[in-house]
């Protein structure tokens, strides 16, 4: 094995803590252990931390700190968005491609999803489709975790303002709001909730080499959510439970790392991608290449080779020293096939032999260049059997 | 300033981490970042570890793994399980001492609270007296958060039995569980599962010198919840989420510590607290101890100097080098009188002058000897004015 093996092209299920924010975190894990909420002076030194965290994290996204509200991580962000907007009921559109945490959220109340089209992206029209006059919420996501394809949300909070007019004229109070899940993308792309046009983001730090276990949900300004969590009164009522400042903090250092640095990884990991993706198609007949062709995370590839089975690669690439997914990390262990690979109208031979490359710091040129041939040699080999 | 200073003398409200907790989860910030999901066999090795930290878990408070569901802190499974019982409606029962994670919590759905003694005692007479035929839930914290009161939960858990046989024999099928948020008590008491003879346990790894934000629910095996934050189904559906294989680790290894070694720290905790008191009582005139005088935690001191306004002691304290609360962290800084205070009865100068001295690991007996004048000159000065 080179010493570039393991290669680690998983990026889209987890990402490597940052060694500057592991070290941003550090204190608050040991000597600035205090809790936020009591009133001598290094406990409130802890607090404004926390709350400069905060407002770190808004100016990131282009909102205001009292607009954030910190999470264990996106499910619960997601979790409070849907039961916050939807406590007195309401009808909810989810797109064809969202992630399973928006999914089996969104199903408990009465639900529609807007189609996707074959290149994973979820139209306007789409959406405007399966409004109904009792939808309080959509829910798109920006960036899908499975094909990385990019959603063009101004379109759709174009629709979403259409309504509200219409429901205006109409006398219809029911109000609606567009929520998305930019956990994925959030490394890669704009994610300034302006020039989005939502209502409601939710981030997960785990997904751009930060914390595991944070989140945020952004709610706009005026939006009053119902509280899933009670307790404490923390997070303004919305999420009660003593802060988590080290994860906080971690996360605000992640972001602005993140956002910071995109351009340039963006340009270094879509040249990356490139150069796997010609050796994939050089060295395996019949490749498809799953997803949109250009609106995609840059560090985001999902190939099908038709007839192999993808678990049996991923396990035989996992024994030759390279790490991928089939479909998205949540449900790859369940035996249960992807509905994003449905949503896109894939049918079962190259959906079943879809397997999912996601690159990001841990990978390098030298890397690409070695794992290039074990992949292909491993899919040749499978398919042969 | 003695190098002793600043004495820390608030461990209820939060601990500083173990380092030896600390050094366990490390591994899974940096190289063990895999999500637990994936499926080559790195990702599969988190997965075990943090289904032998959910063991090591079920092992420290005699339950079995899978009635472990580990969360994001004691506040979301205080909402986990209120939620889980409660999803069809029903009455509660909280204890009169209860932290305001349970009350807010408990106070959403009809509720009634078992009066506490003069001492902080929840008797079971108590809890019976507010028994209704629809109660499902009944909450008792093991030890309270302000007097660190210890409760009689056995006795509790003998009239929780009874109600059932009563109502199996007037054909009532409403089912009535135990619940107690131990999470104060967890470092110093015995938190077997069969010997308090409860259902459901809520336990906080941020107050066992463990990681903030990391939390579980025990639930005893065959009684199903509904979920509260639906998603990816892990925590077998009931908590969805990215598993924190870090904080589950470092739980495990924290719960592990304070349960081997709670027997010498409560005795070292026991003198440490008795020291304090003798000081105290020497110095300040009039000094009331409020609580039980035997039932408590051993490093909790909860007095009263009538006539002081507690919170100017705690800023005085704080700028002398001294670190204490009034009442519970939660509630200092939002100006409203101790819930616990009022359940026990005192008078409101007796209330308003109570403070709470929390001692634990970064505590001696030379800081003890320490603050002792410090403190008694502090609330003397205090109450001159």
């Amino acid at each position: 094995m080179s010493r570039q093996l393991p290669a680690y092209l998983d990026h889209a299920a987890a990402t490597p803590l940052d060694k500057r924010v592991f070290a941003a975190m550090e204190p608050y894990f040991t000597e600035k252990f205090y809790n936020p909420s009591a009133a001598y002076m290094a406990a409130r030194g802890v607090k404004a931390d926390y709350e400069n965290a905060r407002h770190r994290l808004a100016m990131a996204i282009g909102g205001s700190r009292e607009e954030i509200i910190l999470t264990a991580g996106a499910t619960e962000s997601i979790n409070i968005a849907f039961h916050g907007v939807l406590a007195d009921g309401g009808h909810v559109v989810m797109g064809a491609t969202e992630h399973s945490a928006v999914r089996t959220t969104g199903e408990q109340f009465p639900y529609a999803y807007a189609a996707s089209d074959k290149k994973g992206i979820i139209t306007a029209d789409a959406v405007q489709a399966v409004i109904t006059d009792e939808t309080k919420l959509v829910s798109v996501t920006l960036a899908d975790s499975e094909l990385g394809t990019v959603q063009k949300l101004r379109d759709i909070a174009a629709v979403i303002a259409e309504v509200r007019t219409a429901r205006l004229r109409a006398g219809n109070a029911t109000p609606i709001y567009l929520h998305s899940d930019a956990s994925q993308g959030a490394g890669a792309l704009d994610i300034n909730v302006a020039r989005l046009g939502i209502d409601l983001l939710t981030l997960n730090a785990g997904k751009v080499y930060g914390p595991k276990q944070v989140g945020l949900l952004w709610v706009k300004s005026g939006l009053v959510l119902e509280p899933l969590i009670r307790g404490g009164g923390q997070e303004r009522g919305v999420r009660s439970g003593t802060e988590n400042v080290a994860g906080a903090v971690g996360f605000a250092c992640a972001l602005e790392l993140a956002q910071a640095g995109r351009h340039e990884e963006n340009e270094r990991l879509s040249a990356l991608r490139q150069k796997l993706l010609n050796g994939l198609e050089t060295g395996v007949s019949d490749l498809v290449v799953n997803g949109h062709p250009k609106r995609h995370l840059p560090g985001y590839l999902n190939v099908s080779a038709p007839g192999v089975d993808a678990e049996r690669v991923v396990f035989a690439l996992d024994s030759a020293g390279v790490q991928i997914a089939t479909g998205a990390a949540c449900a790859a262990n369940k035996g249960t096939r992807s509905k994003v690979l449905e949503a896109i109208g894939l049918d079962e031979a190259t959906a079943d032999g879809s397997l999912r490359l996601s690159l990001g710091h841990l990978n390098d040129e030298t890397q690409i260049t070695d794992v290039i041939p074990i992949i292909c040699e491993t899919i040749n080999r499978e398919r042969g059997k």
